[in-house]
């Protein structure tokens, strides 16, 4: 008799990522970094650690890369960290290794981070936890770090995106591949199209005891009021469907944002005179969406912080080129003036 | 003493939309179109007609429209569209045409449609309402239909179209300026960056009689559920700012769709060979989002209908292109098959 379907699930997509990281790690080995590699040397097996909360997503995770990462040759290890929000959360991280451990991983530590304010709780506590990921994977040389999130939280993602309506690049959710410092591709996140409650499932049936982390519950979070409130009265309102769609959506808004990325790269050197100022009429021929991504990109590189750069800050200075009137200087967020002279657009810190 | 707040805010939204009406007419003037007309020669005062279910949307639209016509020299009338869908509906369509005149539009008329069921309720009610409003403006010659959609409409659309999970394209609601049969710009949408509650208290201080169609209300329809329980809870959720993301991310999808159309529409010609088949090669290097646009064209053209061609058939064309592994032909809705032979992609009814 074989696994639980469950089980058998969670295991099908970590061996798919697995399989990739073999595939990426036997590339880079081909290509010799230094002279002292022989190029028919293989290199030492590599390491995938899994970031675990102790959570139903994550030990779900850890149980199937401990499971498939052995029948591949690869090391498994895992790290938990300790956000310090809640009283015991030392104790917690080390059961949550304990754990770990028992599953057969190797190796596996507990990291403490310091979680500051910027950005709110939420994104605090993410900066500081993936500042802690990145540097676990750097200590330990891994080849790549395993993160837990479903579909579920993919299509939360979305909607969180969507309430910022700043458009397609923010209703991209979270890649299935993304990088670190250093590291294009250190972040892989098997269970993306993986729902909920096949994870939880899949606990149940090992009997691997799980840790309801009271923040995903409380309702002074956004995503944890979207789980247990927004979410459910939408698919009441729309069907089942919901999660399904809002996870398509985040792919395909994903490579939507990817080609206009693209071209509006490409499109910028056309745009730019002799002494690479912006030109107005040029700019005036592109579409709207090539030519708004163009002049964000301006504003970033002239010291706009991205995350302060609103659509409606690009909408105005946008009317520099399709509604000119003589309208004066545009200030944006960073201290940044874009105003328009003689037939030029210029964006610089004022 | 100025018009009340409400009041001034709906008479400026349509103010702004007569004036593009005037633009448009006046350059269509400049062009003759016929030897028998003089280039300098007015052409007659246009006509503007309001499409108005009685509803508050509707109301406040025509009772902005009857103001601010006369005072651009624009005839304005009025069409009520009965269903039949409800006992006595005829006799709420005359009441309608009644409230019209008594605005001071000329000419009115109650038109009875008769709804099928193709794409379900809501779809045919809108199909037949659309082919009613298109025979009323060729009728009158009319050179627009205002409707009354709102930003909260707006913003349901984009829910609706998030729902389909179908990506970019239907995630940018309804536009501000849409066709007809002949005519590219007919419609226009004067509200559609306008709350709902200013139509309301716009009426009401106007003391204008509104009817509220049970349909709006009525929890059988995908739209009226997500009216009264899933924007409540999602706003619960995300925060008040809801309704304007939607509609923001409307804008922002719409014009990232346009570009991406334009791109495919290009590219399209460059990847077909001499004798106009699909190379799979020159495919394989476009970014993924203007591929799938290509094929998507591609199976339309074959014959395959686009309602019923969602993005999951299109990705599994895609891999023929970018995982060819000998896969056999792929049957897609209208009975389009697609398959590669030699290195290009044939499309077409089996």
């Amino acid at each position: 008799m074989g696994p639980h379907p469950a089980v058998a699930a969670i295991r099908l997509a970590v061996r798919r990522v697995l399989h990739d990281i073999l595939n990426d790690h036997h590339a880079s080995a081909d290509r010799p970094a230094s002279g002292e590699q022989s190029p028919h040397e293989r290199p030492p097996s590599p390491l995938v650690l899994v970031a675990c909360s102790g959570g139903a997503d994550s030990m779900a995770l850890a149980s199937a890369l401990a499971f498939e990462a052995p029948k591949l040759g690869i090391r498994a290890g895992g790290v938990t960290v300790d956000h310090g929000l809640q009283p015991g959360s030392d104790l917690r991280a080390e059961e949550v290794a304990l754990r770990l451990r028992e599953l057969g991983l190797d190796p596996v530590e507990s990291t403490a981070v310091t979680v500051g304010r910027d950005g709110g709780p939420e994104a605090a506590a993410r900066d500081a936890r993936y500042a802690a990921l990145d540097a676990a994977a750097e200590r330990h040389g891994a080849a790549a770090v395993l993160l837990g999130h479903t579909r579920d939280d993919q299509a939360e993602t979305v909607l969180l995106g969507l309430a910022r309506g700043s458009g397609t690049r923010s209703l991209s959710g979270m890649a299935a591949v993304s990088g670190g410092p250093g590291a294009a591709r250190r972040y892989r996140r098997p269970f993306l199209e993986l729902d909920r409650q096949i994870a939880r499932k899949a606990c149940m049936v090992q009997s691997l005891p799980v840790w309801d982390d009271p923040h995903n519950t409380d309702p002074a979070y956004t995503r944890s009021r979207l789980r247990h409130e927004g979410l459910p009265a939408l698919e009441k309102a729309l069907g089942k469907g919901v999660v399904e769609a809002l996870a398509r959506t985040a792919q395909l808004s994903r490579d939507d944002a990817d080609a206009l990325d693209a071209w509006a790269r490409q499109a910028e050197a056309s745009v730019r005179d002799a002494v690479g100022l912006l030109e107005c009429a040029k700019l005036y021929a592109l579409p709207p969406a090539v030519r708004r991504r163009i002049l964000r990109q301006a504003a970033i590189e002239a010291g706009a912080p991205a995350g302060s750069l609103f659509a409606r800050h690009i909408e105005e200075v946008d009317r520099l080129i399709t509604g000119w009137r003589g309208q004066g200087a545009i200030n944006l967020p960073g201290k940044v003036v874009a105003q328009r002279q003689g037939g030029r657009l210029v964006i610089r810190q004022g």
